[in-house]
């Protein structure tokens, strides 16, 4: 009785929550600290001191019905203002409250963006590997996803292909630096090609060509990379931030959009942005949270322990003879397989209670994800495993 | 260059942004104390005290990456087996932790419930009047609602003309009582009544058709009436359910559905809301707010102070000419244009600085909504001027 729509979704969504229910399954068997599961990305890290802290202020201090109440569908100003300043102070942008839509996280706000925008058939491009999801969000409002294919020597967006997937029907280009599932930040070369492409093709085709730029891994990058703020190398850039991973608070729903002024259509776009915020069903991002982070904004989680686990994985892995892209960003690390197919790579490395998820999931097969966002301890204790795992395909009894 | 289905949507939005804008126009003018806006559904109570209590509890006592992080999409097993038991105890119910599906508010609930069961085209039956973001929630999924037209003289459903209007592709009827706009809770021979039809039109096509009853107002009723609980009248039930009015949380978006294992196809359908609830980029509920709300199930607004609001509000309109019907719960009145354009009125109330929200917006042309969830003493300021508007159509100034 449930919708057709549904029913592949559905069958889609099996493949991820068969290796959770897998994992519960071999925790009961061998016990949870005897299974390694780098299958999702919750963070590990506890959020920062202030989130706690910000919390009882503002019980302590604020007026409740302010608090937990209604504000406007876009949140509240005084937040809105608080996140545009922040912004501006550290990416030089001149941003104001009106730029800024508080949304339920990144996806609540990929969606927003993406009712706005949409009509059925326009199409969606997005780089291979990306985050699943995308097909979904796509899906929600019947556009067209175009991928293109995955440059795995280095994981930068492939722009050659880029330019010959984009035509007269693309609304939406979708990039996400730091990338899940690869680390990789994508260079301020390729993000000054992509906009180079993009303003030509608006040109030639007549049209608006949006640029949605997923970050939820922005804060986290290692030995000092710079991430790029789009908005300042192409004008139709808009902004999907969450504070899911910069503040370990994925569970909350928490982020925000960035619609700067300069985007074709400017009124229309965030009036509408705001309408389609309500009548998604989010009405407005939740409220206490929005006062934390507007109070939160220069904390900061440990990222020195999710340095601490990149180095150790990736150092143990390219011993263990793995090829892997050392990762710049996010908590994941893109392993190649050992073998062709990536599933079945992801099954030998369940038979040492090892949980990653194949490549295939991100439209780049291959390739498996390892989410690091784990104990210290569970990386330490997974690594034998691991290093059997590749002398098996050595030897050749798997491959 | 934005949708063009978002086109419209932002149109017919615009009439309740207008008066929104309006009121803040007003307030600078005359003085926010000398302005009267019953236009929105914002409670004024405070929440009860348990729920600071509560945040501060789980703050302190709870690990801060639980309380924060990802969770199954449906919510926390222990929260939803919490809310399971409650309503088991307050209604004679045996539902289980899986029944329970955890939502973003009753909006992000409904949304969910609808993206499930709606294929393009499906009809979606309501009664008027009813809460406008129906047509647009049911449009998000390309549904079609079919409205029953209002039954005036005492607001319960037109049962006859809703029989007529049932067809092979009626998918879900859509109910919420207490009933917003008017106040009105159905009584248990309606709900009797809409049973027995729906149950009788199942057998004739050879269908499903699922009840969902929205309740958000289900605590807020007054002079001991009884609120049917729905799933005990009829298999197909499914319950959306919201805390925002109960304990006063509208902005921290925490709701809930109930699927009972009742319902056609419980396992597809309880499995699509799962999937649903994240790829339509709610992700899951509120993490902080699940556990605050399971903690304080038997916790309740002031109800009190929305009685002294009603009576004050009810007697006094009466006294001075008005008709309305006495609301059993939530805190709405709705009341009879004095002349047959129910936006003219609204207008000259407005003359007064009195924001009350056209009937039409409901689907009942004729009437005005009065939200009454603002403070007592807003009410008393604002009765001479609804004195005034009806003694100017009584004289003949108006009408």
């Amino acid at each position: 009785m449930i919708s057709n729509k549904m029913v592949g979704l559905v069958q889609n969504s099996s493949v991820i929550r068969a290796m959770f229910e897998e994992g519960k399954r071999l925790a009961s068997i061998y016990g949870a600290e005897n299974v390694y599961d780098f299958s999702l990305g919750n963070p590990s890290v506890e959020p920062p001191k202030e989130i706690k802290e910000e919390i009882l202020n503002i019980m302590n201090t604020e007026d409740a019905n302010l608090v937990h109440g209604y504000m406007s569908n876009s949140g509240y100003e005084d937040v809105r203002t608080a996140i545009a300043d922040s912004i501006n102070k550290r990416f030089g942008t001149a941003f104001l409250e009106n730029n800024i839509i508080m949304t339920v996280g990144a996806a609540g706000g990929l969606n927003v963006i993406l009712k706005t925008l949409l009509n059925p058939g326009d199409e969606v491009i997005t780089f291979a590997p990306f985050f699943g999801e995308y097909r979904n969000y796509v899906s929600n409002f019947d556009g067209e996803l175009v991928v293109v294919s995955p440059n795995t020597v280095d994981f930068q967006p492939n722009l050659s292909e880029f330019e010959t997937k984009i035509t007269k029907k693309t609304k939406v280009v979708i990039v996400n630096t730091p990338n899940n599932p690869t680390g990789v930040v994508y260079s301020e070369a390729t993000i000054k090609g992509l906009a180079d492409i993009m303003n030509r093709k608006q040109k030639e085709f007549g049209t608006s060509i949006y640029l949605i730029s997923d970050e939820p891994y922005r804060e986290l990058v290692y030995d000092g990379v710079k991430v790029p703020y789009l908005t300042k190398y192409y004008n139709n850039t808009i902004i999907g931030y969450s504070f899911s991973k910069s503040l370990s608070l994925p569970g909350e729903r928490i982020g925000y959009l960035v619609i700067p002024n300069e985007v074709d259509d400017y009124a229309d776009v965030a009036g509408a942005a705001n309408v389609a915020n309500r009548i998604l069903g989010f009405v407005n991002a939740p409220s206490l949270m929005q006062r934390v982070v507007a109070r939160c904004l220069d904390a900061e989680v440990d990222v020195a322990s999710y340095n601490r686990n990149r180095e150790l994985l990736y150092n143990s892995l390219s011993e263990y003879g793995y090829t892997c892209i050392k990762p710049e960003g996010a908590f994941y690390l893109f392993v190649k397989a050992l073998e062709e197919d990536d599933k079945a790579f992801a099954a030998a490395a369940k038979n040492y209670n090892i949980l990653i998820v194949p490549g295939s999931s991100f439209g780049c097969p291959g390739f498996c994800r390892i989410a690091y966002c784990v104990a210290f301890e569970t990386i330490q204790r997974s690594l034998p495993g691991f290093k059997k795992l590749a002398e098996e395909y050595r030897i050749g009894d798997r491959s």
